[in-house]
């Protein structure tokens, strides 16, 4: 896959030797990251939402409520957005306060909002999206009624200018100061599942099904 | 402590009843998470970049280097920012593909940002800093030089309008989906610190400080 171009708004500038543009390293992060932040400007003023997000191909998919405020807004102004996600994967001490970082997988993009009007894409997002936060889980459940699709946005954005920024390793201090006698090194940083708690109002003899065991 | 006005900015309108305006409630967000997000405005264009950060009281404390774009930008323009932080806590599996959700605790604050030119504040955010990271490390590190002093840049943003949303416990399934052979429940998503790697270069006979054991 190619890489992205790098641009003014994509640039990293600091720490320049972290900057990534590969395409598939950029993609990875994005479908590791179970929240994004989309970030948009009213007036100069800036506002940010956390929401869940699923990536298909070079697209990436945000849904919520056909009132919600900000989608409706990003959408019909086409408003220009920035999309974030972040990764913690460690903290990073060094010998010196100075050096102490943290390792991390970062990405933000630019783009435009699209309302998803096509009824298969807007399924189609929707069962990756549930995908991707529980595999085997769409096969299960109720799908969505006709009432609860007409209460439903899916929102579309093309994934066109994208950097990812990635720290990985050991601390780097200072040659005079690796003779310290000051503990050093990187505390992994883990995101993790764990055991499912079932509903207080669970039917008696429903099991837990295979995907989540 | 009083708990934040609801501004036009801050209040949640979507899902009002998942709105917190408590201020204790916010800070224990606040302090809990890493990373922070900040976005602001240039002619429009939102941008946002993730950053780390602390509490002291009513004030949070962002830092980086003193060639740092952004933070130059902020500060010498007095920018309206927004930072917002997302502490994701589980996935709500509900019965109908259309009740699932994310337990899920987060801030979103707006002020402007101010450069620290008190080096006794400063300081002290570095120490506070390091601290919510990693509580014992400062006394163990070397201390910044009067350098590596001048090229760090901390600022300061006033904690004025914030508010959190919240969304805890089981699935809300429509009534008469409760009879369906569908498991539901949550499943807890956990941020956890691993066993430290010491660096390969790391001196012969340093022990791993206590308070990382």
């Amino acid at each position: 896959m190619p890489s992205f171009p790098i641009t003014d708004k994509t640039e990293i500038t600091r720490l320049a030797k972290r900057g990534v543009y590969d395409r598939e390293a950029i993609y990875a992060i994005l479908d590791e990251a179970l929240v994004c932040t989309l970030a948009y400007c009213r007036d100069g003023q800036p506002f940010q939402i956390p929401t869940g997000f699923c990536r298909w191909e070079d697209t990436l998919y945000l849904h919520g409520s056909v009132g919600s405020f900000y989608l409706r807004e990003i959408t019909q102004k086409n408003l220009p957005i920035s999309l974030g996600v972040t990764l913690m994967d460690g903290l990073v001490l060094a010998r010196s306060a100075f050096h102490h970082s943290v390792n991390y997988r970062s990405v933000v993009m630019f783009g435009t909002a699209r309302a998803v009007t096509d009824e298969k894409e807007a399924y189609a997002a929707l069962e990756i999206f549930t995908h991707k936060m529980c595999p085997g889980r769409w096969a299960d459940v109720r799908k969505p009624t006709p009432g609860e699709w007409k209460a439903t946005m899916v929102v579309a954005v093309a994934i066109a200018e994208a950097s990812a920024k990635v720290r990985t390793g050991p601390p780097k201090d200072d040659a005079e100061d690796y003779d310290l006698d000051v503990w050093a090194g990187v505390q992994p940083l883990q995101t993790t599942k764990g055991a499912p708690l079932p509903d207080p109002d669970l039917k008696p003899g429903v099991a837990l099904p295979a995907y989540l065991r």
